[in-house]
């Protein structure tokens, strides 16, 4: 007999079938077992009753979650008060003729059938490939798969070249020390901080380039809201001008998050999230204006920072909540000093720059510029920053050999699922979080430290 | 004006158009100047008359190629005898109004504007981001791209989730030497050598996963086959057995290759490719098998030999295309001890194991397995090879709560660039290639050894 999965056994109700997955519950009603299967399609229901099948009520006595079997069963509706229409198959059930398990599971370390798995994040962690096996962890890695697929479809909609680039590189390249170091056969090596120079480096192959690549920061500092490794979604574009720019940047953060949102309803309802507030028009103010509004608001006056601070961020997302009935807000111009050396200046006020932060739902999930595209003022912009122009020859080249004017964003994946699903710690939008304290286990010295 | 993207010129005849690009040659007649411009969509054809504006045939004069420019020109229908068929834009040319010149180039180290980029590999290199500038160079990556397109698609037409997993891991997880260590904070890490645990850790999760992942090899050799860097395209799938995974790779490589080849037939055309033979049916031959037929056909006794060699596969690629007319060979049954610990033994015959290998135009482009599913199973391999289960705590999490019958393959990205465009080095294949001589640059202690 054939595998059917669970979401297409409404279309065979009186007929046999055969499934696989693994048991997410087990009710014992005494006279009858009932047991929840899953499988890549879903979830369903199925009855054990010792007087269809006593060999698979004693077998059904043995099982627990997380056990893998194979059921050929039958599917009957069921009666209109026992549908259960929060569930994909709630109209039918399966009755069990015949089970047999394909692999045990040892005794769990918590209980994993509840509605929610209510755990500690570092416990969450250390259990990792069972917690995510939990329907509301899981479903945090279907948004993200979404998330990604409708950026990637609103890139290649923009005319942009998917690209692949490296994430070893010869130098520090953005500069700063939160680099880490590679032993590369008998050189120093390092791990790229961003795909930024290479994507810059393909506008003159391509003018339109995405890239979904791996970006790592040696940050030594543990917060809720960055990774030691995260997923960047970047494009870059050639021949635009600042407001161009800002309309892509907005495009495509309103689109992808559109998408994403169109494709997981589902999942958005099972984790009980509201909709975001996607206005075709989005707010925008320059850095000065956003704190001067804080000030006006708050009184906190942080008109003089070269940043926003975590509150800010939130504050102003707020503001653009209640204003403007957005949940997106775009920010500029911040201080050329803070940004990397390949953000273009103001041209009309040289302090600040041609750069951009989007905010959603009070956080930054994107960050970008127009770069300085001038060959000579590009070697200026290193030096200045006391980097060595020797440094970053290969880059170099791509704008001694003609480069209009460009400029792009960077979109960060883990960060845009946990604001979209209003998670209170990015660890949770990745699936094997990496920081100073832990890859896949804690690390033992720094848990003696606590 | 609005600009207007080169392949739309077609459709305004007679009408004024701004376009922007790269020049990509210039042909001085005299009394007439050629320009080709390039830019995302297209090349097309510009004649600059002193006649028709005097100012942009001087500015013309001093224009070189790779300079970047913008131009307000009239749209022609050629003669038909003028007609370039070979130009999607052939019909048309722009009759020059004025021309600025965005952003110059310095003189190039090479002659960029033959139909063939004939540099040494070195040198190609050395000016990568000049020389994927070049049309035949920058088409290899768009095949790279409908590559990496195809097999997401078929992936997600086969149930899989995607999913986005760490390059850093606390150990060398595969075994073996062949792995880059990491500076990380106070703790040593590593580069991971394949997704391949994370997306096993994933199938109780998803059942199905897909991946387009970073690898990492510290091979301390220089081949044509092999980069520091790769991108493997992964896939993973529960409740299967062993010739269900053969038709699952066959499938997708079948796919993958089929639907980069429809999407990119005027490149192939361009790179005077001749499209692949893909079959429906593909042989499939036993390691022993495949190296009997090499001993039949050409006396080469490889018989006791571990695994094919690369002459091997260049012979067993002649042999499929002869006998099968086909491009795609499966080898399966390699030995036991060749393959990682997860490869689960032929239970008829354990010294061999449910492996196998897909060879394309004569080398190897996946490589996968069924894979040990059983938790105690899982831990004896890992012993076996003289690893400590402890490095394996999460992975063997994974198998200790409930895990079907999986396996699944790799199959990596720039290997099968190169092979479905013939290149004779897969650094043709890379856009910025990593190996033991180069990051970007040529490291200057191994220029000294040469």
């Amino acid at each position: 007999m054939e595998r059917t999965l669970i979401r297409d056994t409404t279309a065979k109700i009186n007929k046999e079938v055969l499934l696989k997955g693994w048991i997410k519950t087990r009710r014992d009603h005494g006279n009858l077992i009932f047991l929840d299967l899953y499988d890549r399609s879903g979830l369903i229901q199925m009855v054990v009753n010792p007087k269809v099948s006593g060999d698979s009520y004693k077998i059904a006595q043995e099982i627990k979650t997380e056990f893998v079997v194979e059921v050929i069963g039958k599917v009957n509706k069921r009666p209109k008060n026992a549908v259960n229409k929060n569930l994909l198959t709630g109209e039918v059930e399966i009755e069990v003729l015949k089970i047999i398990i394909l692999s045990k599971a040892e005794t769990l370390p918590f209980d994993m059938g509840g509605e929610d798995l209510n755990l500690e994040l570092p416990t969450l962690l250390d259990h990792r490939p069972l917690t995510l096996r939990h329907l509301k962890i899981k479903s945090i890695f279907e948004v993200q798969e979404f998330i990604a697929d409708s950026f990637r479809k609103k890139a290649k909609d923009l005319g942009c070249t998917e690209i692949f680039v490296p994430t070893i590189s010869a130098s520090a390249t953005e500069g700063g020390a939160d680099v880490f170091g590679i032993d590369y056969y008998s050189h120093r090596a390092y791990l790229t901080q961003s795909p930024q120079l290479y994507k810059q480096m393909m506008v003159p192959v391509f003018e339109r380039v995405f890239t979904i690549a791996k970006a790592y920061r040696a940050e030594p500092s543990v917060t809720t809201r960055h990774l030691s490794e995260v997923t960047q979604m970047d494009c870059e574009f050639g021949f635009i001008d600042f407001n161009m720019l800002l309309d892509l940047l907005e495009d495509v953060g309103r689109e992808t998050i559109k998408g994403a949102v169109e494709k997981t309803s589902h999942v958005l309802k099972l984790l009980n999230i509201e909709k975001p507030k996607i206005k075709t028009k989005i707010p925008r103010l320059a850095l000065r204006e956003a704190q001067e509004i804080i000030y006006k608001k708050l009184g906190r006056d942080n008109r003089n920072e070269p940043d926003l601070s975590p509150q800010d961020e939130i504050d102003l997302g707020i503001w653009a909540e209640k204003e403007h009935g957005s949940d997106l807000v775009t920010i500029t111009h911040f201080p050329t000093k803070k940004r990397a050396f390949y953000t273009m200046p103001d041209p009309t006020k040289s302090e600040y720059s041609l750069s951009y932060d989007l905010l959603f739902k009070g956080s930054e999930i994107a960050s970008g510029s127009q770069r300085i595209n001038d060959y000579s003022a590009v070697v200026k912009a290193i030096k200045d920053r006391g980097l060595n122009p020797k440094d970053f020859e290969m880059y170099l080249m791509a704008f001694k050999y003609g480069m209009p004017q460009e400029g792009g964003f960077s979109f960060g994946l883990e960060r845009m699922t946990m604001k979209l699903l209003s998670l209170t710690n990015i660890r949770e939008a990745s699936l094997y979080p990496r920081d100073m304290e832990r890859v896949d286990e804690r690390f033992s010295s720094v848990s003696k430290k606590d």
